[in-house]
């Protein structure tokens, strides 16, 4: 049952990888670390790892709307969801011989190449003589028909390596009916029994679409979908989280950790670290529970309080002020990326500004701010200047102000700045303030994956192949009770209708799987909540270091999965 | 010899960190990373283990102008440099009770705290009842005799621990007869019979000035120094390297690893990475060394090569070229954050603005351009707009140009676009480009210490002791032979003044130790050198991942120091 490549009985450090073949992946071999990842045995789940049998659910229905679901997806609504069973034989699958092929679809996140990996290995044990095919750059490469066969020797040094660069990804979409026909002419020319998609919420929602429609046309290919995505916001009951999710929050704590004994050491700065995770605030409240800053901003209490830039400007000032008073003139403040949109009165006034600034010249005696509704213009004089020029300044090429380039944690420096300075002056803050800025991305979204990314990465893939070997489509593979040992972790297949509701656009319904927002009323937040203001009058810092493979720290897994999971307190 | 708190036979999981107490760092407790670094046990070189003595070498010089560095340091200058060696008898050195009083100086490194405990466990295992002072907050610490008596209670919780919060760093110097003075009262006050000096060559400086002050005064507290520094420019023959460079280059190396793997994932970034290190290019050059990134900037080969900004620019755009043509549009490039103080006709523009800025009116009309001199009025024109605003805009409170304040990245990223465009409409350049900005700075200098740094400070502060316990001053505690067993390690101080050279200041010579720069002779440039064209066209990236504190890599040192060293070709 062990992949061939694995080594029994843990690492052996004297292994080395092989010498880099025409096949390998940079010109100078690896890193001691990358190294030892490649020999990384990797634990299943003991139902993968014994025969097997595949038991369907009750029917299952939609998130919302299920009518207008039914009518989007007449062959798949309603279908069971399914899941691994132990089974005393076997031959409970025909170990017939199958074409599959994989796609990575949007932004990278750490544990994908697991994902390829374990379906290829769920092939060699379970389907011998099967095929593997890896679509390149994304979805295109399924529309163009690009491809390559996975073979071992091919995947070997992709193994527990964070990165897309096997196959790449890419962000196009399969939408039109051209595309649809173009796919289909890929599958039927190379035969395909299953696809894999291995991608977000808008990845998985097209993956479903095209299950429906190679149904619809009698197509023989299956597809399969996997939850890939670092922010965190592709989760429900029955897949608990997307993968990537651990990976990049551990880089991003061990950078705030390092930033926290910074900030302690020199007693003078206050770094405001910007992270990524789109829409949600998921990355930033997991970093705020692994590291214990003194502020953290979250988007979807903003949203729900209805906060202005000015009410979270002072709340940032106001713990500053009452640290000031404990001698402390440094800390560090989280901001999630996707802050800015949960603002209302930021968009009415960029949308103000897009309105004007499409129709007006600006002039030098500023005339054209007697445009902007008293709210906007008030908020647009608080700005700092430097935001100003950006946004009249820096516009796309439709003339829109481009709200993404707005670099949030140096406009909140400014502001935090300008307030500081006047309640100096009236006497009400007595500290010294220098603020560092810090934004945390793109280092988070291709490091090596952690134990956890890695195995659950595995378990996905593997899980995927016995789904598509028992002809199942339109289901995303989940695995499931994570905080128990790996042993012990569930392993079946979600429905993907189940996940789904329409939203409206262009004056049609469209199918969408929701993202999952920061719950305010659920375990993560609500811990964080009841915290946050012992962190932020107290140093309460927690430096988790860099990840470690081997070792204390090494197999846990995200607080946030934890809480929803319900596992600790 | 062991320290007590160590545990024997390696490291016991299951052991954890006593509850914080009032003397506890921080108020949550440690990460499980954290927390068995605490109990990471040390090794000492064997020299340490046993009994030793200490055995001076020859006299000594200085490392430039010998003659006025004897008049600034008559009463140290040309003393030997001192080894320890082992011997047969255990009472070599007086058993005597010690006074001595440690402080940290400059900008925080990590294993600054494993010197101090140090030299605190050589108090406890050859000087048994001495009292080890730490002074709050850097030298200022001295001056105003601000002190703690540090126990083993208190240093515990930051044994292997990153930071220099356990009595925090300050950039104050101990300059003026009064300051002397000031720091003679505080010496006698304590009764110290010895002082550690932790800091960069500055620090070094002043801890030599400080001993030979001590000396002309008759006071007893000897003065030893202590290498450190994250930037690397702080080393000599008999001071291999300071410490911090080890840990900062490889979180670097990791973050810089990471957007590689990003970078060919993606296909369509150039990541511009500035990285912290002050004047020299050590940390871009070892950063390049671990992970082979397509361009790297070593600012002390413009400056010998006079390269102007316009040169290093088409350095950049021609391998970007190359690369489109072989169908790479991505790629990483590195930039030392000194690179702007290598280009002499930068300086110029500088002063010329400083000076124009100082006495005219800028204009509309721009007739203050005039007043440029032909070269700066190129440069000026060439520099993309927003780095011209930020010369004209941002100025320090002496009205001077801050030049620390330019982006150096994502100047690049703009003067590399504007080129591009020009070659793509002359028909010379075919491919995409889009430049991501990252700057790796303060994340790097307060991470949990590498096992190199780790043991390297542990066994500096443990000899600084033994110096000081002989009576020996002036001395920099040397650490030698770190390329072999720790066991083998060599362990003993350098004259101070041997490593200095005189400066002429307002007229006056000042001795200083002068900065180790990028030596375009030596075997760490000379191999890089080699390499780079290879990186620059093929894919040779080296993701080295996070660090690790057991396993594979786990004792790695820096490629500077293994080729410095001349440890392998």
């Amino acid at each position: 049952m062990a992949p061939s490549f694995a080594l029994d009985g843990g690492e052996d450090f004297n292994r080395v990888a092989p010498p880099p073949s025409v096949t390998g992946r940079f010109a100078s071999g690896y890193s001691d670390v990358q190294n030892s990842r490649i020999f990384h045995t990797l634990p299943l789940p003991s139902v993968l790892k014994s025969p097997f049998k595949i038991v369907d659910g009750p029917q299952s229905s939609a998130a919302g709307n299920p009518d207008e679901i039914a009518k989007l997806f007449p062959n798949l609504f309603g279908q069971p969801s399914a899941v691994l069973v132990p089974s005393g034989s076997d031959t409970v699958l025909p170990n017939q011989k199958l074409k599959i092929g994989v796609v990575l679809s949007g932004g990278q996140a750490p544990g994908g190449h697991n994902v390829i990996s374990g379906i290829f290995d769920y092939l060699q044990d379970r389907a011998k003589g099967s095929i593997l095919y890896g679509f390149r750059g994304g979805p295109a490469g399924i529309m163009k028909c690009k491809y390559i066969e996975l073979t071992s020797d091919f995947i070997h040094p992709y193994r527990n390596q964070g990165g897309f660069d096997m196959i790449r990804s890419g962000r196009d979409k399969i939408e039109t009916p051209e595309q649809f026909k173009q796919a289909e002419e890929t599958v039927n020319k190379l035969d395909l029994d299953g696809l894999v998609v291995i991608g977000g919420d808008d990845s998985n929602t097209n993956a479903c679409l095209l299950a429906e429609y190679f149904r619809s046309k009698d197509v023989k290919t299956s597809v399969a979908g996997c939850p890939k995505t670092i922010d965190g916001d592709l989760k429900c009951r029955e897949v608990p989280t997307s993968f990537g999710f651990d990976t990049a929050c551990k880089i991003y704590a061990e950078m705030i950790g390092n930033v926290m004994i910074d900030a302690c050491s020199t007693g003078k700065y206050y770094h405001f670290v910007r992270l990524m995770g789109r829409a949600a605030s998921h990355i930033t409240l997991e970093c705020a529970l692994q590291t214990h800053p003194n502020i953290t901003i979250i988007g979807e209490e903003v949203a729900a309080k209805k906060l202005t830039l000015k009410n979270v400007t002072d709340y940032i000032v106001d713990i500053i002020s009452k640290r000031a008073e404990a001698n402390y003139n440094y800390g560090v403040i989280l901001i999630p990326e996707g802050l800015i949109d949960f603002i209302p009165e930021v968009q009415h006034l960029i949308s103000e500004l897009n309105e004007i600034l499409a129709h007006d010249t600006v002039d030098e005696g500023e005339l054209w701010k007697k445009k902007l509704t008293d709210q906007s213009l008030k908020l647009f004089d608080f700005l700092p200047q430097t935001i100003q020029e950006q946004l009249m300044l820096e516009r796309d090429p439709h003339g829109n102000v481009q709200v993404a380039k707005i670099e949030t944690e140096k406009m909140f420096i400014q502001m935090v700045e300008t307030e500081l300075e006047k309640r100096k002056q009236e006497g009400t803050y007595k500290g010294g303030f220098k603020g560092q800025s810090h934004f945390f991305g793109y280092e988070g979204r291709c490091g090596l994956p952690t134990n956890f990314d890695s195995t659950y990465c595995y378990a996905l893939g593997y899980g995927a192949g016995a789904l598509l070997q028992s002809g199942k489509t339109g289901l995303i593979s989940s695995v499931g009770n994570l905080c128990a040992p790996v042993e012990e972790w569930t392993v079946g297949g979600t429905a993907l209708t189940s996940l789904m509701d329409v939203e409206r656009r262009h004056g049609k319904f469209k199918p969408v799987i929701k993202k999952a927002m920061v719950e305010l009323e659920e375990a993560p937040f609500k811990k964080f909540a009841s915290l946050r203001d012992e962190w932020a009058l107290k140093n309460c810092y927690i430096s988790p270091g860099p990840i470690q493979f081997t070792g204390p720290g090494s197999d846990a897994i995200s607080h946030t999965l934890l809480l929803e999971l319900g596992a600790h307190a």
